[in-house]
């Protein structure tokens, strides 16, 4: 069975180490050290220090040609050589859901290059979009990307994550951690 | 505090009286008398036959000088002549959520004209779009539209779903209900 929900639940043991957590806007979520990803509407939220929910969706902004595209270079979750993962929660402005579809797109694509951004770092950097915002009407982050890559791609993802983070897009962020993991060692 | 969930509760006491429950495509609600539209993140679910949530959202299709002009024409909900609602949860196949945005954009008002067969019946039938489908991996609907009016525009308000309903669009509702209601007398 596969499920669209998934909790993504910080403790002190779990599959994924987490080797830092950055704050890059708004409130810092609790340290922890290590980090399970949840499938389904799961109650292992004991000896949690925080469990954060996302449900993945239809796609809100990418065209045909676009998808076609992501489609035919992308790869899935859970590749042997992906031992380092990233987990971005990230929450936008009022100002930016006042905002019509349009104009949305305007700023996601035409101005920011959302998607093809991401596009260049296909099929190294995997990744999977949650939705938060409609679970609810006091989800503290309105997204939480997961994404999955080889260590040796570090640099790359780096790379990425400035070029998204200084597009225009941005400047409606104001909530945002990023947080870096490996996959833990066998005890 | 104005909430962004909302508990729609059919049993056999409500604030609306339940005139007709008609199924149009899938499986029916149970039948009930009577309805209330709750406020938040509610437990009042005791003696009711079946409580339906939603949560208001952002646009998904509407663009800038199509939402001006919505916003000039429209009333809210609550007006004293407002003495008659329909209650329409309705559900849209996997193949509609496999659309990209371009394609249900295209769909939603270059094909049906959804905005624009609304825009018609402004300001006389007020709305509220609630989203359910993203508020987790079950939920029996994706949408829940309340509408109210009054008696005089019944007839409108039928015009203006059979015009919606003989739309492309409508081709890709498996599962929907149009529930009738009328403020019920003091008692």
């Amino acid at each position: 069975m596969t499920t669209r929900l998934f909790g993504f639940a910080g403790g002190d043991a779990g599959r994924w180490q987490v080797l830092s957590m950055n704050t890059l806007a708004g409130e810092p979520l609790a340290s922890v050290r290590a980090l399970d990803v949840l499938e389904g509407d799961t109650c292992q939220t004991q000896a949690r220090r925080w469990v954060l929910r996302g449900i993945t969706s239809n796609e809100r902004y990418v065209m045909r040609e676009e998808k076609e595209n992501l489609v035919a270079k992308q790869q899935g979750l859970g590749r042997p050589q992906s031992m380092c993962a990233a987990m971005i929660p990230l929450r936008k402005s009022v100002d930016w859901w006042a905002l019509t579809q349009d104009e949305r797109r305007k700023i996601f694509e035409d101005q920011s290059r959302h998607i093809a951004i991401g596009m260049n770092y296909l099929p190294a950097i995997a990744r999977r979009l949650h939705h938060c915002r409609d679970l609810g009407p006091d989800e503290p982050f309105d997204f939480i990307t997961w994404f999955e890559f080889a260590e040796a791609d570090t640099a790359a993802f780096d790379e990425m994550l400035k070029a998204l983070r200084a597009s225009p897009e941005w400047q409606y962020v104001d909530r945002e951690m990023d947080i870096r993991l490996r996959l833990a060692k066998c005890e």
